[in-house]
C-alpha cells in the first residue's frame, strides 16, 4: 500500500509499504477514504514532535472496515467508520475516571514510536487497535469531510465548550480562529451560547466565523477587551478559549473572562510562558487545560454533525490526492490551507 | 387601581383597588404593561391552591418602573422591566446554596396568603418587594409577548432541561406539550438537543412542537416507547421532561429514560402516585422534581430570548384586555388558549 | 472442585465440580481465600431471583490469582486480589460515560444465565473475566474480611453517599441498618457528614451504627421526622439514604430530605410503590435510584479500608467453611448474620 | 472605642475613636470578643495592600450582638455570633451564581476604602452590614478561638479542597504550612482523603501537619516529587493546594498533580509569573485559583468546627490584649506566630 511518511523537518514522502494486518482480537483494518492534514501535522513536519523516519503519518481518518478481529462488536466487515485520532486501553485508572485522553496506554495514530507506535491514517490502509472503543459507523449520507472532524477537530472544538460547563445563554470568547478555534465556534452556538466573540488577525477567518454567527474582533485594529467588557455590562465572558496555546493569548484571555469565570486552554501550549496569575487569582478564575477527551465526545458530536448542528465543510479548503502528500504539506505549511482532505 | 381578583372557584372579577405604594427600601411600583394567564393561575381558579377572596392573581408581567425605594440599584424609575414570578431573600441557607425556587421567605406574586401574601400581577399596577432580585431591564426592542415568559414559562422550559444536565448532542423527550412542555422543547434544542420527542395527544400542539425541530409522537395513536428505543440505537433518551405531573406521564418518563438518563419533573404533582419504582432502579434514574428555580436562570433565559434563540411567540394565542379577565379564564379553562395576554 | 450451587428456593449445596480454566486473554483463574454471603444472594435463594438449578452462587470474594491470561496487565500470578461484584466491557455506550454497573455487556458473579452466566464465588477457584477491569490487588497486611467487602457492600455504601453528591459538613439520614446502610453511615462520617441520623427498629444494628458515631433513631418507638428536623433548624436532612428499598422507606427518606436535597435510593426496590410525589416536588428533591457504580468506586475505597476510614470488620459476624454453606444461608435468611463469611 | 489602626508601613497603633452606629436595616453593632491578626492583615501592614492612615484594621471576630437595625432576622441583640471576612449583596450576578467572594458590591472588613470602606475588627465594637449575611450564631460551648476561624481561614482551608472537587478517598499535596495551608490539611482529611503530602520547610509546621494526619515532606532536604509519586503508584496527587500563592510552589504544584487532576491556588498571587503551561497541558490539569468563598462554606464549616472534625486550637500561638497590637504585629511579621488572637 501507499503511505505517506515522515522523512525529515520539512520532508514528507508517499512510499510503498506492505499492507498491515489484523493481529490482536479488537483489531480492525480499514481502507482509507479520506484522511485529513491537521496542526498537530504540522508539529511532526517542522521536527518540533519527533518521529521515526519512514513512519506514517496521520490521524483523521474515514475508510470501510475490511478485516476485523474476533472480538470487535461494535463495527463490522464492511461498515463506512470513522475513528478517533488515539485510542486508549479503557482499564487503567484514568481511563476508569472517564479520562480517555489521558490514557497511562494510549496510542495516537500517526505520533512516531514515544506515543504508541502506531502507524498513521495518510494511508490506503489502516489498522485500528481497540476499535471498540476507536471506531464509529459515519451515519448514512454523512460525507467524508464532515465525518473526518468527529473524532479530532471538532471532538476539540466540543471538548473546548463543554469541558468548560458552558450552559445555553452563556457568553463565549474564542481566541484563535484556525480550524480547532473555528470548530469551537460553532460548538458554543450550537450549544446555546448567545453571543460568541471570535478573535483573531486574517480577515477571511473573522468572516467565517461571522457566518457562522460570531461577533469577530480583530485582535490587533480592534480593542478585543473594551469591546468584550461592553457587550457583557462589564462583567466578561462566562468561558474564554484559548485555542492558541500560547501565553500571550492565554494572557488576553484572563483579561477577557469574567470574576469565577473559566479559561478553557485547548491550544498546544509547550514549554512555559508568563500568566497574569494575580488578575487569575483575583478573578477567581478556572484555568483548564488540555487535549480533548475525544473518545469520550465522539457520539454526541457525531449526532451533532448528523442533525446539522455542526458543520465542518466551510473548513475543507483542499481535496488533494495521497500522492500529493508532500505538496499538501507545503501549503498548509503556509498556512494557505485551514483543512486538507487527502484521497487515495 | 383596576385589578384581577380572585372571588370563588370559577369566579374572577375586575375590581378596584387603591394603588399600592413602595414601603421597603427595595421595594418597585410596576405600571404593568402585559400580565399573562398560567397553567398555575388554573389551580388557583379551581380552588385547588386556596387563595382570599379578593386577592390579585397573576404572576407574569412586564411593566415600567414607576417608584422605586432607595435601596433599588438594578433598575430605576423609568425602566421597562419584568420579572420573576416569585421573590426571595436571598439569605436564608437555600438561597446561599443558590436554590431560591426554596427560599423560606420567599413570596409567589398573586398566590394568596400562603404563599407570601403578594398582591398579583393582572393589574394596572403591581408592587414589587426585593426589586434588586425579581426586576430585569427589558432588552430594548424585546416584545412584552416575549420578555414575560422569561421570568415564569420558558425559565421553567429552560430550567427542565438545564437543571436535568443536559449536554450538546443528547436526545431528549418532553411529555406533555402545553406552553411548559414547548418551552422545554425549544430550550432542548437551543442548547444543542439533536433529537427531542414531543409527545402529546393534541394534533395543533404536536404541530407546533415540530415546527419548533421536534418530532411528534402521539401518545395514544402512537407508540412512544417504541418509536424513542428505535431512533436511540434501543438505549433511550438521555434526558426525559415530565410537563404534565402527573404519576401516569412520570411512569412513562421512566420508560422512555436510557440507563444511567434524567427523568425531569417540571409539572406539578400533588398528593401521592404509583411510580415504576423497580424499573427505575433497574435503570439507575435520577428523578429531579420541583418548580423551576427561575432566578437562577432569567438572565440566560433573557440572553437567548433577545437573541432569537427561544422564541415563545408563538405560544400568544390570545390578547385580551385586564377587562375581560372573566372570559379569559374561561377561555383558557377550556384548554383554548396557549397564552392569554392581558393589557390594561 | 466444591462450589456452593443453588438448588431449588431455600436449598443450596455443595457440589464437586470440574475446575474452570483461563480462555480469553484477559481471564484470570483465582484461588478463593475467602467469600461472603450478600442481601442479594438472599433473592437468589428465595428465588426470587432466577438462577439455574445447579449454577454457583456469590460474588464477594479474595482470592490469589493461579493463571492469567496475556492480555492480563493490571494484576499477575501470585497476587493476592479481590474483586467487583461484576465485570464490564468498558466500550458501550454507558461504560464510556463511566456508568459501568449499566454496562450493556454486564455480567454478575454467580447470578445465573440471566445475568451474564458467570459462575460465582462461593467455590474454591473462580473464573474472572475482563480482570483488568475487575480485579485488584489487596494492599499489603489487609485481611480478606476486609478486603471483600471493596467491590460490594462497601462499594455501595460509598456510592450511596458519593452518587448523592455529599459534602464535607452536610447532615446525612441512613434508613436499614443492614450490612449497605451500615457501610453507608461509615462512608458518610468518613467523607466529613458532620450528622449522621441512623434510622432502624433493630437494637444491635443502632447500637452498631451509634459506635460508628451517628446517631440512632428507633423508626418506631422514636418519631425520626420530628427529631431531624429538630436537629437541623427546621430544614432536613442534606442527603437521605434509603437502604431498604421499599416505597414505606422512600417515603420517609422524602420527608427527611431538606428542601432542594437528594434521596438516594440504593435498595433494591422491585415493582410499583407509591410514592410522595406531591411532596417530592414541593421541595424540589433530587431522587437518585440505581445499583452502585462499584467499578468506578474501587480504588477510592480501598484507599480507605487502607487507611482504616473506613473498617466493616464490625460487620463481619460470622466465620464458617464453604462446606457450611447450607447452614450458613439458613443463619443469614433467618437474620441472625450481617456478614458471613465462608473459606474453602 | 479603642481600635487598631494602620498608620504607615510598619505602623499600627491603639486609637481610641468614637463607638460605631447601626444605620441600614441590616446592619448590626458586634461588641467584639476577639479578634485575629491574619496573614492577609501583613500584606496591608507592609504597605502591599494600600490602606488609608487611620483606618481600622482586622476582618476574623468573634462577639456579642449589642443593636441591630429593623431588617436583621438571621440574629438578634444579645446573640454570641462570628463573621465572614466580607459583605456581598446577594443580588449582583456573581453572587447569583454562588459566587459570593466576586460579588460586585463585596466589601472586605479592615481593607481600606479600596475594598469597600469598611472599619476594621481589631477593635472594640464593630458595624457589621448584611448582617442576614455576613453573622452566624456561634454554636454553644465552642471557644472563640475556634469561632473566629469559621469566616476566614478554616473556610479557605475548606474551600480550598472542597472547590477542588476532593473526593472521599482521594489523595492530596498542600504546599506552605501557614495556618491557611494547615487548615487545608485538616480539612483535606475531614473530608476523606486517605493521603495528605504535606510540604514546608519548617520543621514546627511539617510537624503539626503529620499531628493533623498528613505525611510531612520537607520541601528541600526532601523530594517531594519523587515521594508523591512513590506513594501514587506513580500517578501523582489528585487534588495539590499551592497555599504560598507563588510561581514556584504553583510550579511545584503542577509536577505534583496527577493526569487530568486539579491544582487549587488558594495562596494570594500578585503580577505575573512563569508557569509550566506545557506540562499542565500534557497533564490535562484544572488550575482554580482565588480568594475562598467563605459565605458559601460558612454552614458547613461551622458544623464541622462544633463536631469537632476540625479543629483549628493549635494553630492559635498567642493571645494578647488589643492594646498590644503594634507588638503582636511584629511578632506576627517575625513569622514567630501562626494566629495570635486579640482581646479587647
Amino acid at each position: 500500500m501507499r503511505a505517506v511518511t515522515f522523512q525529515a523537518p520539512g520532508q514528507v514522502r508517499v512510499e510503498e509499504k506492505p499492507d498491515p494486518e489484523v493481529g490482536a482480537g479488537e483489531d480492525c483494518l480499514v481502507r482509507i477514504e479520506a484522511s485529513g492534514i491537521c496542526g498537530s501535522d504540522l508539529h511532526i513536519y517542522h521536527g518540533r514532535v519527533p518521529v521515526e523516519p519512514g513512519f506514517t503519518i496521520g490521524h483523521e481518518f474515514v475508510g470501510t472496515v475490511v478485516a476485523a478481529g474476533e472480538d470487535v462488536e461494535r463495527v463490522a466487515v464492511g461498515d463506512r467508520v470513522l475513528g478517533t485520532f488515539h485510542t486508549a486501553c479503557a482499564t487503567c485508572a484514568p481511563c476508569l475516571r472517564g479520562d480517555y485522553h489521558r490514557c497511562r496506554n494510549g496510542r495516537t495514530f500517526g505520533h512516531g514510536a514515544g506515543l504508541g507506535d502506531l502507524q498513521g491514517a495518510q494511508a490506503e490502509l489502516l489498522l485500528v487497535p481497540r476499535a471498540n472503543l476507536t471506531l464509529r459507523r459515519v451515519p448514512a449520507g454523512m460525507s467524508a469531510d464532515v465525518a473526518l472532524f468527529a473524532g479530532d477537530v471538532m471532538g476539540t472544538g466540543y471538548h473546548a465548550v463543554a469541558h468548560a460547563g458552558m450552559l445555553p445563554g452563556d457568553t463565549v470568547a474564542v481566541l484563535g480562529l484556525g480550524p480547532v478555534g473555528l470548530c469551537a465556534v460553532q460548538a458554543a452556538i450550537a450549544g446555546g451560547a448567545t453571543q460568541v466573540f471570535a478573535v483573531d488577525t486574517v480577515a477571511e477567518r473573522l468572516q467565517m466565523a461571522e457566518r457562522f454567527g460570531a461577533t469577530p474582533l480583530h485582535l490587533t485594529d480592534g480593542e478585543p477587551k473594551r469591546e468584550v467588557r461592553a457587550a457583557t455590562d462589564g462583567l466578561g465572558a462566562d468561558v474564554v478559549v484559548d485555542a492558541v496555546g500560547d501565553a500571550e493569548p492565554l494572557a488576553l484571555a484572563v483579561s477577557l473572562a469574567r470574576d469565577a469565570g473559566t479559561v478553557s486552554g485547548i491550544g498546544a501550549y509547550a514549554g512555559k510562558g508568563e500568566v497574569p496569575l494575580g488578575l487569575a487569582w483575583l478573578k477567581g478564575l478556572q484555568l483548564r487545560l488540555g487535549l480533548a477527551n475525544v473518545i469520550a465526545h465522539v457520539d454526541r458530536v457525531l449526532a451533532m454533525l448528523e442533525a446539522g448542528r455542526l458543520d465542518p465543510t466551510p473548513l475543507v479548503t483542499h481535496h488533494m490526492s495521497l500522492d500529493q502528500a508532500a505538496e499538501a504539506y507545503e501549503i498548509y505549511d503556509r498556512r494557505e490551507a485551514l483543512k486538507i482532505v487527502l484521497t487515495p
